[in-house]
């Protein structure tokens, strides 16, 4: 086992109606930023639902935090965070809301041009405001780290920070909240919570036998549920299910004492910021052809990985690996999800520009052992299409 | 999935050699008391790295906190820390020394008899000194949680609070400290995670499948490195993982949306109180038996466990059951512990005096479903003889 650090301070509390513990949860005296992505908390009653639970206390809105959230529509909401001295940010959302809110909570406190913030890794925040989340989309495990990813659509650039003053408080999990997701959003969070699990999973052995074992119980369960879910995306023993998953999947915890891959993640971003194809999808993509071609330096976890995953205990090693990873791309598949760039229109000439942000962003050897290089994520891509 | 709260803001600083970083987590200017069980943290050199590690920083030192700490040596630590105006607590040892500090740091605060925080099981406690540990016996789990267990001697009170001013603010998890304990607290340690792990698993399903996963990835551990963790007591892989997994059993984590249980603990303190036997032997004895006893309403998780835990899957329902309920009792035998009541001389005579405590400190319903009554519990202490 490596050595580690593992601390997170966020309150979890967990279960259909909770949302109006809220009056509990806020400070009664704070004047709130609430901060939503589209229309959905309107529509569907999440908001009216928070905006009860709050009572009394002075509170304004802030819409229109996309997918991808971006630093240009961020600006606008530090502005009036400022403009109008809010002292406490909410967000309702998923991932997307819930990371532009942890940009805000450092943003307002600034002392250069916030952008820095995604330049330095969030090192130089010494100071967030306080924010607590409501979740509606269980996917990104950001309701319970302190990790934040930024897209800035100017340049296209989308880098990620993070610092011990931008945890959330609390977090409300509410599975009810996601019956009403498209199937789309419901897929993408199963796909993404999976591929961070593998990120921190699929590496190489250190004797870490809790760790593994904990990502391995993640996903399991989400092979378990996963299909089923999106049939039944009403069921709310397959909701909680995934909702616990996926904030375990990135809470810290099963990556304490491990190495880390994150390459899949690396290239996606890149993928999603000049294609604009949804986060999960470019996981999807990109995972079952980077296992497939690093297979040599990730053997050992690979074998784990089928026979405790997927309980394939038959074959030659190569087959074994073989198949569970054609296992993980079908269960994308399964899920509704394309794993082929050509799916989306993306094809060979596309690829050196992709090659050329990993540059410019500085990725050049990424992986847990730094072996992918610029020339092995030319592979990856290739073999992706 | 039963509805939650999780809250654990604990930091874990894992890993040979990071008692150094005590220079970092305790505040430059703090007035420490340094918190020790018998002699082993003087003797085994610990105490000199902490002491190192503290440089200039104002300390005292409080030794001679018992297995099972008592009410009556703890008020002496709350008398010198009043005394000598101390304000940050500092716990070397295992789970004795830390629950003692939880309790000295409530004490410290205390507006009535500080015996009142055992009855009132904690919900008094508004204010505690801030502390910190560093586990030398991994075990109990308290390094990261908020409870504690203290007995008074002059009455064999047993009893137990928690608060949420009792969460250590660091602890520190070195496997290294632990490679010179004695076989029977090593054994213990193993015992007392894995019935930590049952008491919160081996209830009735709720489809809590993350909850179950992780519990049967930690049982999956200890049984993997218990026998060799007693052979190899200074091998590092194995340590660190006993130490991460006995952390994890007790940490809120596996417990958050499943019902418990904690009957073979209420029983288990009793004889502790009256006989005088390590924590983790009552347990190793009780817990087979209870098992056993309660098969009909533990039935589905019996069967969950003889599967996934000790891969029995041929035979009746009952003898799968049996299987796995011996394979327990022989996994805490092979360990070294002893799992009848007769090997520690205690007999028949005893048990209507066991019966009398469990009726006097209100332990008449006990179990996830109340059906522990005062007869259950003389059923399960007869058929532990």
């Amino acid at each position: 086992m490596l050595n580690f650090n593992f601390y997170n301070p966020t309150h979890i509390v967990f279960g259909e109606g909770k949302v109006a513990e809220l009056d509990q949860l806020v400070p009664k005296n704070a004047r709130i930023l609430i901060l939503l992505g589209g229309k959905s908390a309107k529509e569907n009653g999440t908001l009216d639902e928070v905006t009860q639970a709050l009572g009394n206390r002075y509170s304004e809105q802030f819409s229109g935090i996309e997918p991808n959230p971006s630093y240009e529509t961020l600006m606008k909401a530090v502005e009036q965070v400022k403009s109008n001295q809010l002292d406490f940010l909410l967000a309702v959302g998923g991932g997307s809301v819930i990371d532009g809110t942890k940009f805000v909570a450092a943003a307002v406190f600034a002392k250069t041009e916030p952008w820095n913030i995604l330049l330095t890794v969030g090192s130089e925040v010494t100071q967030a405001l306080p924010f607590g989340t409501v979740l509606t989309l269980p996917a990104t495990g950001s309701e319970m780290n302190n990790g934040s990813v930024i897209t800035r659509k100017e340049t296209h650039d989308k880098l990620y920070f993070k610092s011990k003053q931008t945890f959330p408080q609390f977090s409300i999990l509410d599975p009810t909240k996601s019956y009403s997701l498209p199937p789309r959003q419901l897929a993408n969070g199963i796909a993404d919570a999976y591929t961070h699990i593998m990120e921190q999973y699929l590496t190489y052995p250190t004797n870490a036998l809790v760790q593994d074992r904990f990502a391995e119980g993640l996903l399991q369960t989400l092979i378990e549920i996963g299909p089923s879910l999106m049939e039944n995306p009403r069921d709310y023993d397959l909701q909680s299910n995934l909702m616990w998953t996926a904030t375990l999947a990135l809470n810290g915890l099963i990556g304490a004492g491990v190495p880390h891959d994150w390459a899949t993640h690396m290239i996606g971003h890149e993928i999603t910021a000049l294609h604009g194809l949804d986060h999960a999808q470019t996981l999807a993509i990109i995972l079952p052809t980077m296992l497939d071609l690093r297979r040599e330096e990730k053997r050992e976890k690979l074998l784990q990985y089928a026979d405790r995953v997927w309980n394939i205990n038959t074959g030659t090693d190569a087959q074994r690996i073989n198949m569970a990873i054609n296992n993980t791309r079908n269960f994308f598949e399964q899920l509704g999800i394309k794993t082929r760039l050509s799916a989306y229109n993306i094809d060979s000439k596309d690829i050196q520009p992709l090659l050329d942000r990993l540059e410019a962003h500085g990725m050049v050897t990424l992986g847990e052992h730094d072996t992918v290089n610029l020339t092995m994520s030319r592979k990856v891509l290739e073999a992706s299409l």
